[in-house]
């Protein structure tokens, strides 16, 4: 048994799984006795990249203090979004993209965060630094990931060191990365097997904003009426979360990824509501907004909703 | 004027001016529109190093947003710390070695922290991951602000990186630097033209620890008992602190820098008291303890503090 845990967030998307097996392979090179496991099962579009690239999922976890005292965290930083006994364990390590928040210790430990599109592009940087050769199915991993962060360079977060990171991984991993890639965010949108519980789930984060418990989910499409036609009962399985889970606010965006449009079913208190209509200076109709050229809930939704707040 | 400023933490040590500048001078290298300065005097031991390397003291500022919309924070991240309207700059950089707490960005933000023993460690391998020579005069501040952080490697803080920086940086600096360090640690501890009230302030920080407000000051020493026979005067001006700043615990730890011991002494609310009784299953008399081999306020006082409220 490893002494320590390496893992993502919550609801893992492909960087979440990534950057917990690139950051445990990278620290095992170092010394250190880590595992890479995961928060959830992973979803369509990561399940495609570790079959392209050979590439085991990591084991799901539910709790860490059980096995270790002691966890790396990739991806995220937040409490809320991390493994449900997190204040029970110490964290030593954080590689991630994200605002801080929320995050408090109680001793120095590592922390590198930059606000580039995706944490396997800063693992690409800690890899190049401390001179390790990448393994060729990671790389492939990687890129994969930065792809989907990024949406294969559409998303307002891709930053040169991005595209860099990804044209190196390429040659690394030997991919026509655009062509690869195109194919991997399609199987990511395949939504149509999906319940609509399972919908607002696929991709959705926890925010503590001034006290009030907010819920942002994201779904990528290449076709918005195909998911807007399930609005009705989207509606219903978000109303049902937000009275199980005691939300303020439940945001739902739906991301057009061929032409970087999302649209907004937008649930809760008045206040929340409120704050919403605040942050983006527009009039919610039947709880709905366009949302066009958001596709980034990183920088164009969760800053703008704190602010709001 | 710069378009950012870079600055350490309140009370500035040697490390908190010496990052500044450090940090400045690199990442003006690295095209960026910044300046180093500081939240207040620099103290007798950075003035001796300031002299000895032939540099000048940055300016001192009581506001950052009067002239600029973004800052970087060096050697702190505690906004209680940092200056005084914080909450109204953006924060776009963070090099730290200490603990996070109740930072929170609403922003992705670059953060380096390690858990070594000096800021300046960290920015002796950022000029070498980014492969920017050190000037001779900051290669001899950095290797200052490492032995006062460390009491030239004695502190229970240091690691072999600080050590190696230090060594590296000495080459640069072509200077001896342990006969240097320990000349520099000496005149920091001259502390007999000091008020009472000037000694607590001279080296102390705030700490939120579940909700109490709580001050650990400490101040080096060549001869504990010059020091403690200032005891009725200096638990004066304590009290005063105490009332004045709503203070739930006011610890001034006297450490003699020769043999690595320390002495406490421990006012406050009975609530604050007895946190502190616990934290180090000691019982004060007459708000006095005495402490063995504590040296490092970060290490060896905060978390045990932090874990006791």
């Amino acid at each position: 048994m490893a002494e320590e845990l390496v893992f993502g967030h919550q609801n893992p998307d492909t960087d979440a799984i990534v950057a917990a097996i690139a950051y445990a392979y990278l620290q095992q090179q170092r010394g250190y006795d880590v595992e890479a496991v995961a928060l959830g099962e992973v979803n369509e579009e990561t399940a495609y990249a570790l079959a392209h690239f050979d590439y085991q999922a990591p084991r799901i976890i539910k709790r860490a203090s059980d096995e270790v005292k002691k966890v790396m965290l990739v991806d995220h930083n937040e409490p809320q979004q991390s493994v449900s006994d997190i204040a029970d364990v110490k964290v030593t390590h954080v590689v991630d993209h994200h605002r801080i928040d929320n995050f408090n210790t109680t001793d120095p430990l590592y922390y590198r965060a930059e606000p580039v599109g995706c944490t396997s592009t800063i693992l690409w940087e800690l890899y190049n630094e401390l001179n390790v050769a990448i393994p060729v199915k990671i790389a492939g991993l990687m890129l994969s990931a930065i792809i989907s962060d990024t949406l294969l360079f559409k998303s307002p977060t891709t930053t040169p060191v991005d595209q860099e990171a990804v044209k190196s991984l390429a040659k690394i991993a030997t991919v026509d990365y655009e062509t690869y890639g195109l194919e991997m965010l399609k199987v990511g949108t395949n939504l149509s097997s999906k319940s609509e519980q399972e919908l607002i789930d696929l991709d959705a984060k926890s925010f503590d904003m001034a006290g009030n418990s907010v819920r942002v989910a994201q779904v990528n499409t290449v076709d918005l009426d195909d998911v807007l036609a399930r609005q009705t009962a989207l509606k219903t399985a978000m109303k049902d979360e937000i009275v199980d889970k005691n939300y303020d606010l439940f945001v739902l965006i739906i991301t057009n990824i061929l032409n970087s449009d999302s649209e907004a079913i937008v649930l809760g208190s008045a206040n929340g509501q409120t704050a919403f209509e605040k942050a983006f200076s527009k009039k919610l109709v039947n709880d709905r907004v366009s949302l066009p050229g958001v596709v980034s809930r990183k920088k164009q939704v969760v800053p703008q909703l704190t602010e709001a707040f």
